[in-house]
């Protein structure tokens, strides 16, 4: 990515194409119906997202305590975005072109939460270096794989704070939500009020410790909307895969609403009975798991693309 | 893999080595330091386990019904194997040298199995070709991956049934439990008592249907000790990683086991605090499903070997 701004504030790409930016300082902490929007695109548009790192970017030291954090600030969302003619019903797609991170990221680990919350240990803040595409974690050099932790649209009603999840997306840390993905959300208001955030240098599946590589960055997206028609949950396309990315307040919640979508789906595709679709799914669909740490738990069923074709066999109720 | 059996029924490997065989008749619906070994191996020794499907090899036609199934006959596993100076805080070595399936597997789908048990569909019986490699679905060819689903030890006291899973292993269901893969059990009962079965032409994560292809065939392996010292779950080694195989009531619940182990093993193998290993593990330990269906849920815990080296940094309490 080639992203220039001028002396006007024009966002130039790659010296040519202009295209629309929202900045780092339009922050959405729950996502709701009711945020007004900050900018509009039309179906087939770029746009820029600039992003802040999920600690607000309080983190400058490591030693900085946790106590010092104003929470209130943690979690944020650029945006939301309008997209002209999203209504409730539709579906939202989202290309995600490019994630750009800086070069400082902030791990944290927090007394009670992650995997082993249980355990005795102490708060801790640490500052992680990223650059040719390594992440510097003390001497220890681990590739960098840039993903988007919160993307998202508003949910029909109510907030739903920006730290959790749900069918609307939102906190999903989902490793596989890289540059080169596609995204499709189901639409329940008006314009869908695309919002995202929480970007990661890297994350394992399962973000086991609560925290992965926090990074503040810019995410190059182009949307378009499917009309009339949409999927339970938010769906990932890869080149190789589809995947249903749903949750639950415990894993195996999580799995059992999955599986519903990808065997109907494969059901649908197939022209197979749900018993004939149920085995075959359990030869072909992997459950792999999101994240274990946030306010709901995240799986996805991958799919191969071969076995289900277009994405719209998972649009069922 | 090239074994013959000669007219006095003595096992042949390459023309050459003899190895010792355990039958398929040799059968066990439970682990327990009870059952009488069957069968004795040295350290370093190979071992060719003829097993039987889940099924017990009882389905021989599509037009058969669960209802006809002796169910005291699924689940069985082929041994013990007694290997010579294996005692209790040992740990037995196993090489998953080759696995051999048969040409028919046989998948189920029965009614509150799965996960989707909860939704309204019949049983089903099917019987499904493997040939060249490839599992033939009706018209749908899938490669095949064979796998051993139940594989383990004796517990310490008490008997686990054959269909169950613990730290002393069982009906773990993991797909990469592959030939060329190596399994490391912590040794509760004089001998060890290695048994397994329920091979698996192919499954996916999860095991959404609660069967997979399950076929009959014969595994190799070579058994090995270590003396002295053992993981508290069983852990699988690929070329790239080792991963602790944990479970408990559910997949959360065996989430945290995997992850104590994994993050406990990279703070001894790289001399870091636990908040330093937590951190560490949120962004190189894979937390993935093995399966979704059985009395106890499992899930995987994948440590790239490179970040934590010899294995035995996973043997701790």
């Amino acid at each position: 990515m080639n992203v220039f701004i001028d002396s006007n504030g024009v966002v130039k790409r790659n010296g040519v194409n202009t295209l629309k930016m929202i900045s780092r300082t339009r922050l959405i902490y729950s996502f709701s119906p009711r945020n007004e929007p900050v900018e509009t695109a039309k179906p087939g548009e770029l746009v820029l997202f600039e992003t802040i790192d999920a600690l607000g970017g309080q983190i400058k030291s490591e030693d900085m305590t946790l106590n010092e954090l104003d929470w209130s600030k943690v979690d944020g969302a650029t945006g939301p975005l309008y997209v002209e003619g999203a209504e409730a019903g539709d579906t939202l797609v989202v290309d995600i072109l490019d994630i750009r991170v800086e070069e400082i990221g902030v791990m944290v680990v927090i007394p009670k939460y992650g995997a082993l919350g249980h355990m005795d240990f102490k708060p801790r803040v640490k500052l992680v270096r990223i650059k040719d595409r390594l992440v510097h974690f003390d001497g220890i050099k681990l590739c960098a794989h840039p993903m988007i932790g919160t993307i998202g649209v508003a949910p029909g009603e109510g907030e739903v704070p920006a730290g959790s999840l749900g069918r609307h997306g939102g906190n999903m840390d989902t490793k596989e939500v890289r540059a080169g993905t596609r995204l499709y959300f189901p639409v329940f208001a008006e314009g869908a009020l695309l919002a995202m955030g929480d970007l990661h240098a890297l994350q394992a599946n399962g973000e086991l410790c609560v925290s992965a590589v926090e990074v503040s960055g810019e995410v190059l997206v182009k949307v378009d909307i499917i009309k009339g028609k949409q999927p339970p949950w938010p769906i990932l396309e890869t080149d190789d895969h589809l995947a249903v990315l749903a949750c639950g307040n415990t894993l195996d919640e999580a799995c059992t609403y999955a599986s519903e979508t990808a065997v109907k789906g494969i059901a649908g595709a197939r022209g197979l009975s749900f018993e004939e679709a149920y085995m075959l799914a359990s030869l072909t669909v992997d459950l792999e798991i999101n994240q274990v740490v946030d306010p709901k738990k995240g799986v996805r069923a991958v799919i191969p693309k071969e076995l289900i074709g277009n994405v719209e066999h998972l649009f069922i109720g």
